[in-house]
């Protein structure tokens, strides 16, 4: 079981981040805010796959105008994405959104950022404090470094959450990203020891599906795994499904939400293995499609670690030359020719 | 940078693991090992693909004679397998093996682990002394539950590294294996802690490659992020040589091994985009296919992030409605309609 780090609580709508509270996906929609219609359905598949905050562009007024059409049609809370505007951000808050995402040094005036926090206070809205490694570039000129980043990084951050708690604002979750794997895990683990608030973790633009599995797994399940970590957004070029998707992933290997489906454990095989395990498993896997329950099945190609893991599984195959051995439960209960050992296997899976 | 947890150096033939050597990834070859032919083949394969160590399986006398056969025609230095026989593992040291796997639970008597180590002396092999959960179980009866599993396999591995310790053997690497993410992370941190042997650090019977490559990339990435690992394997019911690629992506995000190709930075886009990201980035991806050189593209899809990601790019394009503005090196070099984008990115990747 994984320790989390100790946060306060902050309220995110109906949902609260935080060590207490389960760590929570999200994602951001990709059509047009403008298309409220394309938006609300959007939001809609993306709550299906298990995603927990919905963000939302809204650069422009008539984004701000949508978003609040799109705040009623639907149950999720909502996150405004705002960026330079701090009309925008006021705009979003009254229009309901349960948490902005603001980087703080993208807006310029102080007074500014006091009237979004004042707006934030009195609609009960959270807000993400960001900073982008890619936006602290310019802080000191001439010391650019990649090795400086993250103190400057983790700089910026204490200036901003210092501006906030001035005007004693807590309902904030701070968020640093950068696309490199390392220096996320560093300044995430800088952040996670200087202060007491929830992290939203990711890696930024992490690229296209294909690309971007690997590093964000890396990134994100070294954060988790270390306890820090309340909300995450796997970023990924393409459907948002995809980043719910690797997200939940991630989760689910950590012991971090519960498996929700068929679990199977198969052996990589080797020089010992005398029936192609690849395609039973394949099979066996295709079987186990549209069944939602934590059932624990395991293909092995031999009887080295077969026995072992059948033990923990709730239904298992050891095989053999041209044969295999069926277990339920840890028990063996039946020797099965190769040919018929897919059928098998799907009896037992069917009786559980 | 990721600082390596302290390890003695230990000689795999040509190949030394330890802190002070890159981190190897390695693999197992899944073909018959009496195939001499298509072994060398694989073992040929997976080393094109960069996997730095061979294991093969030797179950029977007949894998050992071939295993003799098979170190005489590759370069790189092979791993026997053993399993029950005390026999295979001599036959296999006096073959050429430059390291074996031995799980000493599964050698009955003590007096045959002490000829190995004997023999692995005398032909100057590495042994990785192995404990899988899904052999510990049976330990102390009763006592079965997941939560002292950890506890049960580091009492185990202490047991073994004694008996190699007594008879002054320390060529030696230490890997203890489970299905279990979490788990995973946990013994390993734990023999971090205990010895200062190198670690061969893997998930064991991850699954099919659609199932594996996210507990993979978590369990193996933090215990990397955290300095522990000497060696990786991935474990993937498939070819070999996928094992071996996504071993180098994580390995390539902890900045473990060079990047040795280009690296794309796609932002996820968002309400905010105008043109087609994502299509602009697969295509972008076929263009760098080819390319062996570390270059490093970014595909933006607004002003937003754009030009701080540009900046680190030696190539980028950050778009804005219906055209786009490519940067070089940083500096923004032209404004180019959406059509024409993929030309000049290739134009410019091509200059560099």
């Amino acid at each position: 079981m994984i320790e989390r780090r100790k946060t306060n609580s902050v309220s995110v709508g109906s949902v609260t981040l935080g060590c207490d509270w389960p760590v929570v996906v999200q994602s951001m929609t990709k059509v047009a805010t403008t298309d409220v219609d394309a938006c609300v359905r959007q939001v809609e598949e993306l709550t299906a796959a298990g995603c927990g905050l919905v963000r939302i562009a809204v650069p422009t007024k008539a984004d701000t105008e949508a978003f609040a059409q799109i705040v009623n049609q639907v149950k999720v809370p909502l996150i405004a994405d705002i960026h330079f505007s701090p009309a925008r951000a006021i705009e979003a808050i009254e229009a309901g959104a349960a948490k902005i995402r603001l980087n703080p040094g993208n807006i310029k005036k102080h007074e500014d950022v006091v009237s979004i926090i004042e707006a934030a206070k009195a609609h009960g809205a959270a807000i993400r404090v960001g900073v982008n490694e890619a936006s602290i570039r310019d802080l000191k000129s001439g010391d650019t470094s990649k090795d400086s980043r993250v103190e400057l990084m983790l700089d910026e951050m204490k200036k901003y959450v210092a501006m906030f708690e001035e005007v004693n604002f807590d309902n904030m979750v701070l968020s640093a990203k950068s696309t490199d794997t390392v220096r996320t895990i560093e300044i995430n683990r800088a952040i996670a020891e200087t202060f007491g608030y929830p992290i939203h973790i990711g890696l930024t633009h992490a690229g296209l599906p294909v690309d971007a599995r690997t590093p964000s797994a890396v990134a994100i399940g070294t954060l988790l795994a270390e306890g820090i970590g309340d909300t995450i957004r796997v970023s990924v070029a393409g459907n948002p499904v995809e980043e719910i998707r690797l997200g939940r992933e991630i989760l689910s290997a950590l012991g971090l939400i519960e498996k929700s489906g068929p679990e199977l454990i198969v052996c990589p095989t080797c020089g010992r293995c005398q029936i192609d395990v690849v395609k039973l498993a394949e099979d066996v896997r295709k079987t186990l499609q549209g069944i939602d329950k934590p059932v624990k099945v395991a293909v092995m190609g031999c009887i080295v670690n077969g026995p072992g893991e059948a033990v923990d599984a709730d239904v298992a195959v050891c095989a053999a030359k041209g044969k295999g051995f069926i277990y339920a439960h840890g028990e063996r209960i039946a020797t099965v020719e190769e040919s018929k050992l897919l059928e098998a296997i799907a009896d037992e899976i069917e009786k559980l």
